[in-house]
């Protein structure tokens, strides 16, 4: 596989699309994922675990609100990874995360995950490189255990998004009283930090064996096309069957 | 590392060995485990996993009972692990396992554990060689993450019964009213694959990148010789100390 470069991907919609068009798409794609993930609950063969990371401001939130309104909540679970608390701190870095994968049926959100162990803490050299080193091969493990064991369909989402929009982005934050409580101070520190995050997201994307799906943000109206395709796609082709009554029993 | 053959190693304590020496040794042994254990505990650098497998009716409760009586309950915790429960067999075999390793300080007890996925699931033939092997590997990298990530000590122990000896146990629960609670008809039904058992342990220990413990246990006041001293040993090279007042802080 040829390496990912991020600074040579598109922040945006690819040219000569017609939002229109692709807004009425994303509305029927949405509504096939709810159905899709309604089958999956009742067959409770499978499980999806679907990964968003993404730099503060890129557009998380807005993909769970919209992608998976169609689902049935039953069959759907949203987890947010915050700072670890002093709990989670005393146990290895997948303790947190593991507890929550989903189990056969579901359909489990991750809005930031395991990866911040390899993201943030390497940023500010909480850990050095050889820990990081050993973190991503022990997430390699974790996430083949979850497809090979469990018959988790895994999804990892890098929402990408340009240093120009995340700017448009936070500010908008101060600006508009809707937005208002999502601003956090620490994300214009973070901000500072701008290359050592793309190096540390290129190597997590790079050296993960479950490909990732890198999608440009900076339209949000892409955004949600591209999500709910790359999921869609992905359910289409496993074949999945409601259950039905077996006349043979006479039920 | 040479190859670990079970029917090469003897289930019975050393010859020349006197069994009254032995005993005021494990005394010994015994109550330095509850001192170390505790300074573990106050300590909060490491945890402490120890895992025993082997047939039915090995002693691996009475190892439990005798090894760890000087211990602070508070720093100790026993997982005994039985048949999955749906939601257990629902995800994948290390789930049930991993919320339960322990956290800084902690000593935690497995009494059976994520090795049963690979031996009596694989003696049955629930599962085939290819999925035994991807549990091995997924065993191996679960183990070195509790190590790598969280400081983890990792003691497992064979508990090494022969065939006769077994025999002997499982008819005592019969005759014994003391013992006849632990009478299980089904533990006579898996005798009859004890071969099989044997192969499946030998892939586990030969498999572990963890060294395997083999404990004779046909005498079993050599058993609590062994384990409280293979674990003394490892605890007293961690030089371990008890936090202190710092004078400077006037504490």
């Amino acid at each position: 596989m040829s390496k990912i470069i991020l600074s040579d991907i598109s922040t945006t919609a690819p040219k000569g699309i017609s939002k229109k068009d692709l807004k009425d798409k994303t509305k029927k794609q949405v509504k096939r994922l709810g159905e899709l993930q309604n089958i999956l609950y009742a067959e409770g063969k499978h499980s999806v675990l679907v990964i968003f990371q993404g730099m503060d401001g890129s557009g998380k939130d807005g993909a769970v609100r919209k992608v998976f309104q169609e689902c049935t909540i039953a069959g759907l679970d949203l987890v947010s990874f915050k700072k670890p608390s002093e709990e989670e701190f005393a146990h290895d870095f997948l303790w947190r995360v593991h507890r929550w994968v989903p189990q056969k049926g579901m359909t489990t959100i991750f809005n930031r995950s395991h990866y911040e162990d390899i993201l943030i803490q390497r940023v500010h050299e909480w850990i050095d490189l050889d820990r990081v080193k050993k973190r991503m091969a022990a997430i390699n493990a974790f996430e083949d255990l979850l497809q090979a064991d469990n018959n988790t369909l895994i999804f990892k989402f890098y929402m990408h998004i340009s240093y120009e929009e995340q700017g448009i982005q936070l500010q908008q934050r101060l600006d508009d009283p809707t937005k208002y409580w999502k601003h956090n101070p620490g994300d214009w520190e973070e901000r500072q930090h701008w290359d050592k995050y793309m190096e540390a997201y290129g190597f997590a994307i790079n050296e993960s064996h479950t490909p990732w799906h890198i999608c440009p943000v900076d339209n949000r109206w892409y955004r949600d096309y591209f999500v709910s395709k790359t999921i869609v796609e992905a359910l289409e082709k496993l074949d999945m069957k409601l259950p039905m009554p077996n006349k043979e029993n006479g039920q």
